[in-house]
C-alpha cells in the first residue's frame, strides 16, 4: 500500500494519471444485491466534468465510465468492482515547457524530489482528475446509504473568494454552475469569476457538506472515529488545507455552556457537534466544512527554480479551473460518502447484534 | 480493528478506561537499536499529567508508566513495545449520579446507543485519559525523528477561547501552565481561567503544532497524503472540531498569486503550504493548527434527558478541566510526531533507493 | 505494524519476551455484551500451560491473567480488551552461556541478523511463550462463536514422531497429558515420551482441529479466502512447517471423481474440501491439520557458529518440552477460534442484508 | 476490503469475472525507477496462459496485457500500476445449463449461499482464470526482486496425480508443458495425460517453487512471519489444500538432532527449515510445496442438487483443464515472489538502519 487505497471494508484502490491511457478504481466490499449501472456512475461524474461551463477548465472529457467487473445482470455481486474511465483530451505538449521547473503550489518539487522521477503531464498523479475515480465510488456509496438507510448526501459551496455565500436552498445547488446553494448571488459570481478569469489569478473557496438520515452509532472509539476518518478523507482532496466538523473552529470561541447540544425527548436542541460526539454518530446531521486552496496553475508569472535548481519564473498557460473549489462540491461528497458506508459496514460488523436501547421522536430536530 | 489502532508502519494500538485499572498501550515498527527507557516517555507523560496547576482538572495521577517488552539492555529489539499506565485516583462514586443521564456533549448517549452498555465512569473509554497512551507513543516517534533526522516537534497554545494568543517564544511554552509561547500574556489567561472557573463554564482553545527539520519526500499521494493522516490523527483527539495545515481557511480568501509558495535557490519564499503538497512533505516545517472546543462536563445545569428517555438536567461536579485544550499541547504534538513517524518509515520502505535529485541551500528559508 | 498484529476486524495485538516482566495482549473488535471474566481466559490458559505433566517443560508458570480493560459489570463493552500475563519463573542465568551462540533450530541467528541486536534470555520475542496471548484471544472468540452461532472447536494430537495416533472419540482428549483422541495409546506414549526425554533428542508432531458448525458463507473470494487465512494462523504458530485443509497434500494423488464431495439435499457426502469451496464455508466441518517441527532446544551437542562467525558447538540445557506439539492443541484452535471470528464479523459486515437462498438438512452430514 | 487485496507494502489489488470483459489489477508500492514495460507482464502471462498444448484447457485467450498507469518514459514512477487483460473467449453459453446447479467441488454453492447472487459463468470472480492478476503482479515483483537483490524464483511439477516426478535440472522447466523438471519423465507423464483425459477425470497435482538469493532478515515476528504470509498466498491459489516450508509434513517424524540445521562458518549444513526461522528468511532458498486439488470440472456424472435443494447430477463439458496445478507453477512463483517483495520492502522500513552483524560465507551452502 502506497496511498492509492482508501477504507477499510468498503475499500476503494484508483490507478490513472492525467495524460495516461485511462483512470480506474476498484471498490471492494460493496454488499451484493444492490442495483447498480454505468449510468449510477455516470450521472455523479456528469457533475464533476470538466467544460461545463466557462468557470471550469476547458479541457474536454467526456469522462464515460465502463464497469468492468463486480456486476451481474444489473445487480452488484459482492465481488470487486473495476471501473475504467478513458482520458481523451490530454494535450501533453501543453506541459513540455514545464516539466523543467517546479511551479510553485503544486507537487512537481515533491514528487521529483520523492520518486526522482515524476509524470510532469498535467501533473501526472497529482493531477485533481484523479477525483473522478472518488466520485464513481461515491456514487456506489451513495446509492447503497440512500437504499439501505435513507443517508442522503449533499454539499454547495459556502464561499468562493472573499464572498460568503449563505445556503438558502437546496433546489438552488444544482441549478448554477458552482453548486452555490443561492440562486440569488449566482450573477454576482459569474461576474467575480469572468473578472478573475481575466485577471489570470484564481481564488480558494469553501464547501459545506451534509449527511442526513445517518443513524446513531456509526464510528469507533479513539482512532476510528468517524469524524477523524471523515477528516482525512476530505484532507486528502486536492487543494484541501482544512476541514471542519460541526462548529469547527467556531468552537474555541465559544462556552461550554454554548457548545455542548442539549437534549430533549424530542431530539437535540442544536448540532455544535457537526453530528459527531465521542467519535459516534448522534443521528443528528453530519456536517463538514472544507476550505480549498486557489488554483495554483494561474497564469501570472511567478519566481521557482527548475530541476538544475537554478532561478527561473513560471507561469502556467493549458487549461485550467480558475477556481478549484467550484468543481469540489461531487467530490466532497463523494468522499463523505464511502467514509460513511465504511463506517456502516464497520459497525454492523461488531454491533449486529445491538438493539439501539433508546429511539428519540427525531433525533435531527433542532428546537 | 475497531478503532484502538492507528498507524501503518509506525502501529500504536491503546486500551483501558478512565476507571478502569490501567491505560496501556503497544507500539510496534520501531526500529531496532533506539536508546529507551521509561524516562523518556515519562517525561512526555509529566507534561500531560493532571493536576499540575489549578488550571487543570486536580485528579491525582502519577502517571508512572512501566515498559514491559521490546527493550532489551536499553535498547530497542525491533519487537513490540507493551506500555502500561496504572489508574491511581479514581473515583468512581462520582459518576453514580450521571450513570442514568446522558451528558450534553459527551459520548455517553452515542457509546449507549451504538454498545447498547457503556462504562459511565469517568466517560469509560471516551475519556480524553486515554491520551496518555498516545503521549507515550509519540514520545518514542519524537526521540527516533530527533536522533534519525534531527526532526523537533513542538506546540503552543494560540487562543483561550476568545483570546488570541500570539506566538513570541519557544522558550516560553514550558514555563507556564498553558503552554502559551507567550510570557506576556501568562498572568492576564490566569486571570481569565480563574474567572471562567469560578462561573462553572468552559471555553475552547486553538493549539499549533509546527515539525522543523522534516525532510522532503514524506507522504504518499491521493489518499495517503501526509496531510490527509495528520487530519485524522488530529481529530481523532478528544474535543477537536477542526484541522489546519498551512494557511488553512485563510486559503479560502487568498489568490493563487498570494498562496503559492514561490521558490528560490535558497529556498521556499513562504509556507502558506504547511510543508506540504501533493500530500508530500517539502522540506519546510510542517504546521498544523487545531480547534478544541470547550470542555462538555460543566457545573452549570444543562437540559438532557435520562437512559428511558425522560427530560432531566445535569449539572458536572467531578473533577474536570475547565479547558481541554490546556492540556492539549504534548497530545497534539504525539500525535504529530507519530504520523511524521509512520510516513517516514513508509517512504524508505517504497523509495529507499532514491536519492531526492535536487539539494536546496535551505528548503525552510522564508525570504 | 511490524507482525505482532494479526485479523481485520477481531483483531489481536500481542506483545511480550520470555524473559521480560510480562506479557499482554489487546482484542479489538469484540462485540459488546459477551459475558466475559478472567476465568473464560484462565480456563484456556491452564490447558496450554507448561508444567501440568513430566512431558512437557518444567518451567513453573501460574499464567494467572489479568483483564485490564473492555469489561464492564461483567460484559464485554466493545471497547479494547487488555490483558496481562506476569512471567514469574524466569531464569534467566540459563541463558548466560548460548547468549553467544546460534541454537540450530531456533531463531536466534535470524532475529540477530534482521535486528542488529536480540534479547537471547528463552528465545526472547521467538519463545513459544508468546502463545499465551493467542489462547487468551482464541478464548474471547471460542466463547463469542459458541454462544452466537454454536460453533465449537476442537483439536487433538495426530501423530507423534513416527507414532499415529488414529482419532476414537472427543472425551478422551482432556483426559491425557497429550490431548490424544485415543486413550488406548496414552501409555505407549507416555512410555515413548520417557524414552525419548531420557535420549535428550526431540520429535514432531501433527496437530488437527476442527470447527463444528460454521454457517455457510464465510470467507472472501481470492486473496481473503478463510483457507488462507487459516493458513497463515496456523503457519504463525511457533514450529509449524506444514498445514493442510481437508484432504490436504492427500488430494494429490486423488482423481476429481473422488475428491469433489457431492452434495445431496440431506447435505454433502464427504469431506475432502474441509469445509472450504473458493475460500468459502460450506457449512461442513472445517478441518485443519498442521504439522509441527522436532523442539530445537535439545541437550544433544549441535555444530553452529558463535556470534563473531566462529565454528563451536551448542546444547541446550534449559527446561524444554522434548515435543514442542504436545501443547500445541489448545494453540491451534485459539488460533482457529479467532480465524472464523474474523470473518463471521466480515461476512456480516458486507453480507448482514442477505439471507442464505437455501437451507439443507444437514449441511454437515456426510452419507 | 473484502478479500481482492494483498500485501502490506507491495499491494495487489485484482477484480475481473471469467466471463466479464476483463480482468485487471493494481499494484500499488512498487519502488519508482525499475525499468517495466507490457513485455515484462506478457512473458509471465504466456506461461500460464491457456491453450498452450492439449494437455490443458483449449479456451483461446491471448492475455494480452496493457499497463494503464504507473509508469512514465519506461520507468515506475512509484504510483499505483494499473493493468488490464481482456477476456476474449467467453463462451457463456456453456454454462447456462450448470447455472441451475451446483458443481462438486467449485464454489457454486459457497457464493450463492454467501451473497444471495453469483455469476454462474465460468465459475465467475471464482475462476482460476482471476490468477491472471497475480502472474502480472508477480512478474513486477520478480523484476524487482532480481534487479535489487538478485533473487531468483523458480518452480516445477513435483507430482502429477500418483506418478512423483523429482527434480533433474532448472533447464528442463520451460521445456516441456507441465513445468516439469524433468525431461526424461515428459512422455510417460503426455501418455498419463491423454488417458486421464479420456477417461473424463482429473488429478491432483504438487508444485515446488523455491526462491534463491534471499538475504537473511525478512519477515516479521509472531503473526507477521515470512512463512506465515506464504502459507495464505499459497492457499489463496485456486485449488490449493496444503502448504509446506522447507521439510514440511516430513517434520513429524523427524528427530530434533535431524530436523535443526547446523550452522558453520561456511553456511548451513541442510535446509529443513526451508529459508525460515522464527518467521524470518535465513539466508539460504526459501523452498514452498504445495497441494492442488483435481479439477473440479469433470465430464463424469456426478450427484448435486439444484438452486432449489432438490436432487440432480452434473457432468461439466466445457473447455477444462483435466489437472489445474500443470498451469499452477507460474501461478505459485508470481506469489512466493509478491510475499517476499512485500517482506523486502516491510524490513528496510523498520531495520532500514541495520548492518547484519555477521557475514557468512555462503549462506546457502549445504555440506
Amino acid at each position: 500500500m502506497a496511498g492509492n487505497t482508501f477504507g477499510v471494508l468498503y475499500c476503494v484502490t484508483s490507478f490513472g494519471e492525467s495524460h495516461g491511457p485511462a483512470y480506474g478504481g476498484v471498490v471492494d466490499g460493496c454488499p451484493p444485491g444492490l442495483e447498480l449501472s454505468n449510468t449510477d456512475l455516470q450521472r455523479e461524474l456528469d457533475r464533476r466534468k470538466p467544460g461545463s461551463s466557462r468557470h471550469v477548465t476547458q479541457r474536454r472529457e467526456s469522462d464515460a465510465v465502463e464497469i468492468l467487473s463486480g456486476v451481474f445482470e444489473g445487480k452488484t455481486t459482492g465481488t470487486a468492482i473495476g471501473f475504467l474511465v478513458r482520458n481523451e483530451d490530454a494535450r501533453s505538449k501543453d506541459y513540455a515547457a514545464i516539466a523543467e521547473k517546479f511551479r510553485p503550489g503544486h507537487a512537481d518539487y515533491t514528487y521529483w524530489q520523492k520518486y526522482g522521477i515524476r509524470d510532469a503531464r498535467g501533473g501526472g498523479r497529482a493531477s485533481a482528475r484523479e477525483t473522478v475515480v472518488r466520485v464513481a465510488a461515491g456514487a456506489i456509496a451513495k446509492k447503497w446509504l440512500k437504499e439501505r438507510y435513507g443517508v442522503v448526501i449533499r454539499g454547495y459551496l459556502a464561499a468562493l473568494g472573499k464572498n460568503e455565500i449563505p445556503f438558502q436552498s437546496w433546489d438552488d445547488v444544482d441549478r448554477n454552475p458552482f453548486f452555490m446553494a443561492n440562486a440569488g448571488l449566482v450573477k454576482k459570481m459569474e461576474a467575480f469569476m469572468d473578472e478573475l478569469r481575466e485577471s489570470g489569478d484564481s481564488v480558494g473557496a469553501r464547501v459545506n457538506v451534509v449527511a442526513e438520515g445517518v443513524p446513531v452509532g456509526w464510528g469507533e472509539p479513539v482512532y476510528g472515529r468517524l469524524d477523524a476518518d471523515i477528516a482525512a478523507a476530505m484532507m486528502s482532496i486536492n487543494a484541501v488545507k482544512g476541514v471542519e466538523i460541526g462548529a469547527g473552529f467556531a468552537a474555541i470561541a465559544q462556552k461550554g455552556s454554548e457548545h455542548g447540544d442539549e437534549m430533549t425527548p424530542q431530539g437535540f436542541a442544536s448540532n455544535n457537534n457537526g453530528g459527531v460526539l465521542g467519535g459516534i454518530s448522534t443521528g443528528q446531521d453530519v456536517t463538514v466544512s472544507i476550505a480549498l486552496k486557489p488554483t495554483s496553475s494561474i497564469r501570472l508569472p511567478r519566481r521557482t527554480i527548475d530541476r538544475s535548481g537554478r532561478a527561473t519564473t513560471v507561469e502556467t498557460t493549458g487549461r485550467h479551473d480558475p477556481c478549484v473549489g467550484i468543481r469540489a462540491t461531487p467530490i466532497a461528497e463523494a468522499m463523505l460518502a464511502c467514509m460513511l458506508m465504511d463506517h456502516a459496514l464497520r459497525h454492523r460488523a461488531q454491533c449486529g447484534d445491538v438493539v439501539p436501547p433508546l429511539k428519540l421522536d427525531n433525533p435531527r430536530k433542532i428546537n
